[in-house]
């Protein structure tokens, strides 16, 4: 038997049907279809914690993490703003009425051309494209509203993925954003000030704590380096979400203390400023949940395992095969019975022919039979955006908002 | 400096501009819009390479390696029958002549009516699957075709994905096979033989050359204990290409002989069964060329990033987040300058906001500017239809046949 992540706490203590958004899973999911069900309600209390503790601080959302539609739309009415990572994206939330941020390393000239006749933020990632977008906002007679992207010289410790404290192609080195601030101030451009971007999916608050400090430190030294105060500094974001045994949620709380602590004394250079934080995952991730309906039950070599009508090509990262080094369960339940006792030891696959498609190795579960539905926890981030859909030919996954 | 993959023998001796079906890499990308290019020939030559070795052994493609199309139509009149995984692999090949089975351990009761409607032959992967079919098919007032998919008890050395000799969920452990060969044919069901599949991506042709052995072995043990002698044995694949440094490429023509040797010795419940080899990879991979083009070229900490207009979005296996452990280089190459000697070492990444998004990492190339296009090989399979082409709303990449 191998440990499960923790079912996130909306869902941990329900007993019997599992319940989202108040309807049973086995309602939500049609047929054999797999089906992911996002919770706005959820999402909206992870926003009301962060709004408890982060007075003053503006809340972006990095739709990377989970852009359907109509969750979009939900959160519209909950966060400060979007950040967004190509012209599809930007697509997306065009209409919804929010400020937009556009980063990325790799920008075509389509996309940069895309985002200044829109008006949103430019994150301008290296010098070159800062230039290619001077050009491109002249030509197009626009003022080019561009932020400048920071490779910090600092890490954020123990985060899933560091982005920062290393050559990078994310951003510039700190080093030579002096310079570029004032090349784009000089060019006529907007300035809109830093996005600075350490790490993702940290658990370690004090981590989380010593990185804003120091990122706070980082966006002053460069302000006054450059001689021009930056009207919005994004710190990033980076706040992770348990998904394995042996993790623990982030303290939210005591970071956001330590940020309204360190911006009361912030350097006199970031007085005027804005700032926000960027989540993406730990807005997401808990309020989704994936269902599919076991196809097949069988027994092998003394194991018994649990076929899927849905595998990694709906949920590739709970599979273990997306930024991971070893393969982890995902929380994970029978549907029908929470809370119930374990009664055997399965391995839970999807469809596909590779041993790859993994969703529960060796897994503590209930008894559960053909047509039974399985519910993979954490499914609401980096899940169906993020996953090989086309991959063996079944169909894709469906998405529901619940409500 | 870390090493690549070898670069395919039809493009490795290539000097200046990389051609690709004749026609220039720069000819078949237009604009900024990544595109898979696949040529036929390159598989035509590998067909004949194993024909020549392999007399009278039945080639199968399995598509779920490369589903284009216009490459399946091409294929239709190379191979003998294709292989499919799902209802909508089954779709892609209907309409093309050729003899088809469906493999796959979580077959909906939809997709067994389809394949039992369609008179394909259905490798069972379990006691219940094969019960459903058998009820499905009365039911349609069929006879249906059924092939039993075998857990070997033996497993493929070396190779790159193991699928026998242990607990699996694909096909049904050989010590019970016999009695479901008795049932099915006592059912008057169109038994079809046995489906026996060992592992993936292995180079070593000794290591297959016993698996065959063994797999014969069981097939006919199989045989002699159900009573009944198979029509077909399908020997599996399993056939690797060299995708990293130090990796050689797999000596068919020992293993084709060595199988020849075998068979012609075979048990004598196998003396009127027919034999296919399933082969997917090795079919395609070293046909496909992913190209995309250089958006920025940046510095960062004394390192050089090369920024392209597609990553892991297309091409997620390059990447090393699918099936691998360790990331290694894949082969690429700067599109305009094969054979020129090597300039610089720098860093290959696509345009996603994750440093999951590296293609190359510090790979010795010649001088690329922004503009330029980056040939990156061994595009065949598992690409443009394994990889998350929606993850950070960038578009799909383009597939184009070369002929």
């Amino acid at each position: 038997m191998k440990p499960m992540g923790p079912i996130p706490p909306e869902f941990a203590g329900q007993q019997g049907a599992l319940a989202i958004g108040g309807r049973a899973a086995a309602d939500w999911i049609e047929g054999d279809a797999p089906v992911f069900v996002y919770d706005p309600a959820i999402v909206a209390a992870r926003v009301a914690r962060f709004r408890a503790s982060f007075a003053g601080i503006d809340l972006h959302y990095a739709i990377k993490a989970n852009p359907f539609p109509p969750l979009l739309a939900a959160m519209a009415g909950m966060v400060d703003g979007f950040d967004v990572a190509s012209a599809g994206e930007l697509d997306k939330v065009a209409g919804l009425g929010l400020p937009v941020s556009f980063a990325g390393p790799g920008k075509r000239d389509g996309e940069l051309a895309a985002a200044i006749a829109a008006g949103i933020a430019l994150n301008v990632e290296s010098e070159g494209e800062a230039e290619r977008a001077l050009t491109i906002a002249a030509r197009l007679g626009r003022v080019p509203r561009l932020a400048v992207r920071v490779n910090p010289d600092v890490e954020l410790r123990g985060s899933g993925m560091r982005m920062g404290g290393r050559p990078s192609p994310f951003g510039i080195d700190a080093v030579r954003v002096p310079v570029l601030v004032r090349r784009l101030v000089a060019a006529d451009a907007d300035w809109r000030g830093f996005h600075i971007y350490a790490g993702s999916q940290a658990l370690d608050a004090q981590a989380i704590i010593d990185t804003h400090a120091a990122t706070l430190d980082l966006a002053a030294r460069l302000a006054d380096e450059a001689g021009h105060a930056p009207p919005l500094v994004n710190l990033g974001g980076g706040f992770g979400v348990p998904y394995f045994a042996g993790d623990t949620a982030l303290e939210v709380e005591k970071v956001g203390a330590a940020l309204t602590d360190a911006l009361s004394g912030r350097a006199a250079v970031l007085a005027d400023s804005r700032f926000a934080i960027e989540l993406g995952r730990w807005l997401v991730a808990e309020a989704g949940v994936y269902l599919a309906r076991v196809i097949d039950r069988k027994e092998s070599g003394g194991e018994t395992f649990l076929i899927l009508s849905g595998g990694l090509n709906h949920q590739l990262a709970a599979s273990g095969n997306f930024g991971t080094v070893v393969r982890r369960n995902y929380p994970l339940a029978v549907a029908h019975a929470m809370g119930a006792e374990w009664h055997e030891t399965v391995s839970v696959v999807g469809p596909l022919c590779t041993p790859l498609d993994r969703l529960g190795d060796r897994v503590a579960l209930p008894a559960a039979a053909a047509g039974d539905v399985i519910a993979i926890f954490l499914a609401g981030a980096y899940g169906a955006s993020a996953s090989p859909a086309a991959f063996l030919g079944h169909p894709a996954a469906a998405e529901r908002l619940a409500r």
